[in-house]
């Protein structure tokens, strides 16, 4: 088996390639790549059975083996998903600023890729199709290194991916899959920092913190969602129980969940009686603060670590305060720089709100679950970020290039008082 | 002495004073900044003598000794810096992009402060004032560690600005000088992945080298500078000579600074002669490939290591090749992605140039020394990143922030059919 260092090499070296595509030429890259898929339907199906065998022998729970599960209909989605990136607008070589210096020199700020990405994931086998796509189409090449779970279907689904590379006379290298998949040879990519340029990592908290801990290739990565939804006074308690249960409700295991309701005492007397009936009628669970046992007196106690906690389940932490401050405060302490709400009719407080928090996404009077790159107009997201470098919130391609300088001048110099007489 | 832990917890909590202060509030602190150091210009002085002293003692040369040096003209020209920087516009709160989304979201990316940045640098004590006073503008507290060789002048220049923040009721603790210096209380600031959001160091190879390797917080940095001009065919090789001169002697310890001309075979035998004249009566010394030795027979020989290095110096190394392709060739190999230049009177030859190579900043018939903050119009700059990733190139103070998104709406939610009933 080839060493990670010389697999990240002939990527990097692939990643020049990649880099110098038209759009147009990565374009029809991408829709080769979606016909692969639906060529190798077949055998990407029977590599996933054979994933789903290894997971149920191991014991895994059905909603663990659904999301694993590939099907003809899945699978069609992972082909349009790689035809969808191929409509989405190149990043690369986009112009984002021209002027002019007062010596003349003409100065563009000009979008160039990022150069050879590294993506950690644990299970869906999408993940390798979606991350491949984005990555190729922002210019870059990409170390795919995904969970031992989906191994079979990684593999059959990046040798489809790979077959249309080498159809387009391109270096096959520009996509590799890690199939060594002990922990030492992660280690090792993640320090290939003369190599790679990025690491993503994507899964749960344990895998992001070791990438974290251990990369000296810079990482964007988000630990966990602790999503709040403040509902202030005056508001509109309707719209406020709306945004509650679309927010907690309708997907709990996303990071843009809500974990923690915040409500306004003002209100409070009116809108928890209704707001514990409508989640608890769809199966919610609620730990509350003192105050607010004060008004439903049923609620479970919460606390710190509910406060902390990102359950990604059918569990909301409830806390009434005085207002505002006390809301932004809560906030402060437990945010993970997710995404907040506000639902106000006061235009300041929503202001004072924006203002306070610094977290990756703050809504006034919207829900949560639109923290998303494809609902916020990314078109796709490779990931999201916590971390205020780079990128800040959910990632889309610009995410995966970077700004540079390009300069044309008329031999402008900065000191002409250095240079030779005319001859 | 107070552990660098709790000084850069107290340098977080005030980060977020100085994230809330408005433009007007941050300018006033920036003008209130710069009267401290002209009304402490004696005790700054004297501090800085005692560091010379200090110097000398250990045996310093004149160069360095005056690198360190401030006098009255020169502490005037740090605080006039921080007036400019008053002056600059304020990117915090600056909305890069608006739109609506279909479900009528309004989506805004907003530029909001870093949070908390260290900076660890050596030798010049004028960091110490401008890199504050570009972290403050643009909201962020900063954690200073300097050079002991400039420790009296650095805690002098400190305290002054310290007294500015005082009086304006702001937290001291937004500029926190380090003035422990041991080499381990640099290693626990750049692990303090909690608490520092990004650390930029400054100063020699060694010293990046040292941060990069052992830090967990995200690092911006630039190793080197090997910056290339490539002289094509055709081309105005009376601009040429005037580039070559402002690139290698203008100031030859910069990191701008050319350190390798590329030639193009068809106008090396005029253009070399004139260009060793030229450089030559200036004090460079040039190396040269055997193509070049075979025009200018008493060149000494240049090898691979001449053409990796950062001479910082006037030197120059010289390679002769078939044209632009061996010319990119060249840079891709011995690369820096600092800075190139192409001297050319082709605009195809121009454009090639430009998307084959992946440098910060490309110069099309400009000087290398161009490459600076200032120069490009950035209005000041708080270092330059040869990493793609956060900011490519010299920085100002937008590379101080990071987009974030605002949302605003009137309860739109993801899944309507899982709301109640209206009541």
């Amino acid at each position: 088996m080839t060493g990670i260092r010389t697999q990240a090499l002939q990527a990097r070296d692939a990643a020049l390639a990649v880099a110098a595509l038209s759009t147009d030429a990565k374009n029809a890259l991408l829709q080769a790549m979606a016909a692969a898929l639906e060529a190798d339907a077949a055998v990407i199906l029977e590599a996933n059975a054979r994933d789903l065998e290894a997971a149920r022998a191991k014991g895994g729970g059905s909603a663990m083996l659904d999301r694993r599960r590939l099907d003809g209909k899945r699978l069609q989605g992972v082909a349009d998903a790689l035809r969808e990136v191929a409509a989405l607008p190149d990043p690369v070589g986009q112009v984002t600023r021209a002027y002019d210096r007062p010596n003349g020199i003409h100065v563009e700020r000009v979008r160039v890729p990022l150069g050879l990405i590294a993506m950690i994931y644990e299970a869906r086998p999408n993940v390798t199709a979606d991350a491949a796509a984005l990555c190729l189409k922002a210019g870059n090449a990409v170390v795919l290194r995904g969970g031992s779970e989906a191994i079979h279907s990684n593999t059959a689904i990046a040798a489809a991916l790979r077959r249309a590379l080498r159809e387009a006379d391109l270096p096959e290298a520009a996509i590799t899959l890690v199939e060594d998949l002990r922990r030492e040879t992660i280690l090792e990519l993640i320090q290939l920092n003369d190599i790679v340029d990025l690491v993503i990592p994507r899964g749960g908290e344990g895998l992001i913190r070791f990438v974290a801990e251990h990369a000296r290739v810079p990482v964007i990565k988000h630990y966990k969602g602790v999503c709040h939804q403040y509902v202030d006074a005056p508001c509109d308690l309707g719209l406020a129980l709306d945004l509650l249960i679309d927010g907690k409700c309708s997907r709990p295991a996303a990071c843009n969940a809500l974990e923690t309701l915040l409500g306004h005492a003002d209100v409070a007397a009116t809108f928890l009686p209704r707001a514990v009936r409508a989640l608890r009628e769809r199966g919610v669970e609620l730990r509350g603060c003192a105050r607010s046992r004060a008004i439903v007196p049923d609620l479970r106690e919460a606390t710190g670590d509910d406060y902390a906690a990102e359950y990604l389940d059918l569990v909301l932490a409830v806390r009434v305060g005085d207002g505002l401050e006390q809301a932004i405060e809560h906030i402060q302490r437990y945010t993970s720089d997710h995404t907040e709400v506000i639902v106000t009719a006061d235009a300041s407080h929503a202001e004072r709100f924006v203002q306070a928090l610094r977290s990756a996404v703050v809504m006034v009077n919207a829900s949560s679950r639109f923290s998303d790159g494809g609902e916020l107009g990314l078109g796709a997201e490779i990931g999201i970020s916590t971390t205020r470098l780079h990128s800040y919130g959910p990632m889309g391609l610009e995410a995966l290039t970077v700004e540079r300088f390009v300069v044309r001048g008329e031999g402008q110099v900065r000191h002409p008082d250095l240079l030779a007489p005319a001859e």
